[in-house]
C-alpha cells in the first residue's frame, strides 16, 4: 500500500511496523474474533505524534484502531476496517502522583497494575481493577469506563477521571475536563469521550482522581449448598445497607471446570460462594464484619470463612482472576457476558444463566461482581453453534433488559453488542449517539464499526 | 402574542399564565439579572405535557426555559430571549424509594430538602446539598450537576445520577442511562444532558442512586486568627489523607456584614474560621477525629470546638446558608462566584479575594467549600461600578486558571459567565459544544443564549 511507504517515511521504518506477524498479533484482542486484519501497527512516544499519525490518516482516509493491553472482549481492539492500529505501549509514563492534590497524571500506555503499585508507594489508593489488571492499560480502561470487583463502594473508572488530553480525528489536539474536584464549564465533554471505545478521540494523557488508601481490608469466604442462596444473600447485604467494597460470586459451573484448585476450599456440598471484602479503617470493618455475619447466617451460608490472611487472600482473587483464562484454555470458544442488574435482582441473573443452558444446550460458566448486580456470564460454545449462540445471547440481553437492566456493565459494545443494542435502547437515543459520532468523526476513520 | 392564544386554547387558561406578575416573578432568578421577562408561564403536570409544550415550541420557534426553584446565580433560569418559562412546581412527586435496589425516582420539580427528608426515613442519604436546598429543585440540581459543602469526601450530583427521562428540544421523549450500578451501553449521554443547564433537552424524571444514612455526624468548629492559617490548614487536611466530609470556610470579610451573629460563637481575635463535618460510623469518625486534632493544632487553630450538639449544629449550618441571602439585602448587588482549584491551591484564593479587594476597592465577602477548593468569592458593587466589576471578575477567573482551577465549580455558566469560558477553554473545545447543541437543539429554542 502507498499510504504505508509514506508513513514509514514520515514515522521513520522502526516506528511502522507491517511485517505479518505483527499486524496478526495487534489485530486480535481477547473477543475471540480472528478476521480482521490491520495493514499495519504505529508506536507514538508523544501527544504531537499521536497527533501526527490522526492528521495523516485524516487526509488519506485511514482507519485508525487504537489499542491498550488488547485484554478487551467485546472487540473495542479490532481494527474490523483494517488501516493503523496505534499501539500505546511507548506511551506508558506515570507523569505526576501529585500527594497535595490526590491526583495522578499518566500516558494511556500505563498497564493498570503499575499504577496501583505506583500510588500505593505513596499511600493512595485507584479503586477500578477489572481482572486484567496486569495486562490492560489506563487508556483502554478510560475508553470502556471499566469497571471491576472493587466498584460497588467505591465506583467504576468514571468516579475518577477528572480530565483528557484528546487527539481529535483531525489530529487537534484538545483539553478537557478540569483538575478540580468540582468543575461545571461547559458541557461535560471527558464524559462523553470517556467510554466512546476509541470512536470518537484518541487518549494521550490522563488525569485522575486518587483516595487514600484504605487502612484495612478484611475478606471473608462464604460458600452456599445452593446457588440460589448466594445471590439471594448478596441481595440481602445490600438491603441491610452493608456496602463491603467487593462480592464475587462464583459458582459449581465454574467448579466443574477448574476443578480442585477451587473446590479444595470449601465443603464438599458447595454449589456456589461469595467472596467478600471489606475495607476502610480498623474498627469500621470490624463494625462491618460484626453486621454481616448475621445476615450470612441466615442465609443459608454452610461457613463463614474469616481471618482469611494476605497470601491467601492474594490467591483466591488469583484463581478468580484466572477463570476467564482458564475457560479460554478449555478448547471451547468463550463468549465472555457483563450484563447487570439492579442490586435486588441478582439472583434472577443466576436463574436466566439456567435457562440458558436448558434452552440452549450450551455449556454456561458464571461468576463476577454480584455485590453490583454485574456477572459474568460465559457461553462456551464450539464453531457449528455460532446460531445457537447467537440465540442465547439474544436471550440473555432480552431478559436482562425486562429487569431493568443493561446488556453491558463494565466490557462495552465493541463490535459483539452491536447489532443489540437496540434491545435496550430506542432509535432516537441510538440516533443521538450517531450524531454525536458524526460531528467528532465526520470521516468515520476513529475505530470504524464500533458501537453504533 | 398570537401564540399564546393558541397555547391557553390547547393547554387551559389556568395552566398558561400571561399576567404580568407572574411573568416578572417567574423571569428572575437569584442572579440579579433583571431585564429580562417571558412571555407567558406554563406548569405542566405530565411528560405527556412537557413534551406537547416543546412540540409547539419548536414549530413556533419559541424559546423556553425550564425552571426549577430559581435559586440559581449564574442566569441560567432567565428567560434571555422571552418566551415560554417551564414551570416543574406541579411535576414535584417522589415516584419511588425503592429500598432493595438504593435508587429514587423523582419528578424535576421535588425541593431538594424534601428528598433528604424522605430518603432519611428509610435509611438513606442522598448527599449533594447545595446551600438553597430549602428552596432548589433536583431538576434544577440536575442541569447545574449542582454541588455543595458535602462534596468532599461524597461527591457531586452526577455521582448519583443513573438516568434520566429527557423530552428533546422537537418533543421527543427518551429514555437515556439504566438503573444499574454499572452501565456501559454506548456514550454517556446523561453525562451530556446532566448539567447543561437546560440548553439540550428538558428532564422529566430523574433516577438516583443513595447510600446509606451515615450512622453518625460530627461537628468540629476552629477559629484562626489569620485568613491564611484556615486556608493552608484545609489543604494539610487533605495532605494529611483525612477525608472529612465537609470542611467550610468563613473568614472576616463575612463578619463585617453580618456582625455579632457569627461573631459571638468566637474569641475576638478570631479573623477566620472552619466548620468540619465528618460522617460514617461511630469508631470511623472518632478515629477521624483523633487524626484531625494535631493537624489543627499544628496549624494554628486558636480553639477547636468538638462536642457541638445537633441543635447548635443545625444553627452553624442555618448561619453558613444564610451569608448568601443576607448579603443580597444588604443593598449591595451581590455576584456570587464559585471558582474551583486544586486542594493545595486553596489559600491562593483567599489571597487573590485581597488583591481583588486592593486592586479593585470592592467588597468581597468569602467563605465556602474550602475542602474542595471551592470558595465563592462574592463581590459587592453598585450601579456605577459595573465595569470595574467585570474587570474584577475577569481577573479572578485568569488567576483561578493559572492555578489550573475553573471558573466555575458549582453553578454553571448560565449568563454571567459565558463571555468568560474562553479563559479556560479553547475555541476548539468551545466549537465542540456548540455542534453539540446545534444536533440536540437544532432550531436553538432550548435555553437560548446560555453556556455557548
Amino acid at each position: 500500500m502507498k499510504w504505508i511507504k509514506r508513513l514509514k517515511e514520515e514515522f521513520g521504518k522502526d516506528r511502522v511496523i507491517d511485517e505479518i506477524e505483527t499486524r496478526r498479533i495487534y489485530s486480535k484482542d481477547e473477543s475471540g474474533i480472528e478476521d480482521s486484519l490491520c495493514d499495519c501497527v504505529v508506536f507514538p512516544e508523544s501527544e504531537k505524534e499521536v497527533s501526527r499519525i490522526l492528521k495523516f490518516a485524516s487526509r488519506f482516509k485511514i482507519p485508525i484502531t487504537p489499542r491498550g493491553g488488547g485484554t478487551g472482549v467485546s472487540g473495542g481492539a479490532i481494527p474490523l476496517k483494517g488501516g493503523i492500529v496505534i499501539s500505546f505501549s511507548k506511551m506508558n509514563k506515570i507523569i505526576d502522583i501529585d500527594e497535595k492534590n490526590m491526583t495522578l497524571e499518566v500516558e494511556p500506555g500505563v498497564i493498570l497494575e503499575n499504577i496501583f503499585k505506583e500510588v500505593e508507594k505513596s499511600g493512595f489508593f485507584y479503586p477500578p481493577d477489572p481482572a486484567s489488571y496486569e495486562n490492560c492499560t489506563i487508556g483502554g480502561n478510560i475508553a470502556t469506563n471499566a469497571g471491576g470487583p472493587r466498584c460497588i463502594k467505591h465506583g467504576v473508572t468514571s468516579n475518577y477521571v477528572l480530565a483528557l488530553d484528546v487527539v481529535l480525528s483531525e489530529g487537534e489536539r484538545i483539553f478537557t475536563g478540569r483538575k478540580t474536584r468540582k468543575w461545571k464549564a461547559g458541557y461535560n465533554l471527558p464524559g462523553i469521550f470517556l467510554g466512546s471505545e476509541g470512536t470518537l478521540g484518541v487518549f494521550t494523557k490522563i488525569y485522575l482522581r486518587l483516595i487514600p488508601l484504605p487502612e484495612c481490608i478484611q475478606t471473608l469466604l462464604v460458600p452456599f449448598d445452593e446457588k440460589a442462596y448466594a445471590g439471594i444473600c448478596s441481595s440481602e447485604i445490600i438491603r441491610n445497607k452493608i456496602i463491603p467494597r467487593c462480592i464475587e460470586y462464583v459458582d459449581e459451573s465454574v467448579f466443574e471446570i477448574i476443578g480442585d484448585d477451587i473446590k479444595r476450599f470449601f465443603p464438599d456440598k458447595t454449589r456456589a460462594f461469595l467472596l467478600i471484602e471489606f475495607d476502610g479503617k480498623e474498627e469500621e470493618v470490624k463494625k462491618d464484619i460484626e453486621k454481616i455475619l448475621p445476615v450470612l447466617d441466615k442465609n443459608h451460608a454452610i461457613e463463614i470463612y474469616t481471618g482469611i490472611k494476605e497470601y491467601e487472600r492474594q490467591k483466591l482473587w488469583k484463581i478468580r482472576r484466572d477463570i476467564l483464562p482458564f475457560l479460554e484454555k478449555t478448547g471451547y470458544k468463550v463468549r465472555s457476558e457483563d450484563v447487570c442488574v439492579p442490586f435486588a435482582h441478582t439472583s434472577n441473573l443466576i436463574k436466566i444463566a439456567d435457562e440458558i443452558r436448558k434452552t440452549f444446550d450450551l455449556k454456561v460458566c458464571v461468576f463476577g461482581h454480584i455485590g453490583d448486580g454485574n456477572l459474568h456470564i460465559n457461553l462456551l460454545w464450539e464453531k457449528q453453534e455460532k446460531e445457537t449462540l447467537n440465540r442465547a445471547v439474544e436471550f440473555l440481553y432480552r431478559k436482562v433488559v425486562e429487569l431493568n437492566g443493561t446488556i453491558t456493565g463494565e466490557h462495552g459494545i465493541g463490535i459483539l453488542k452491536k447489532d443489540f443494542l437496540g434491545i435496550e435502547q430506542d432509535n432516537t437515543v441510538i440516533s443521538i449517539q450517531r450524531k454525536i459520532k458524526k460531528i467528532l468523526d465526520p470521516k468515520n476513520i476513529l475505530n470504524p464499526g464500533k458501537i453504533i
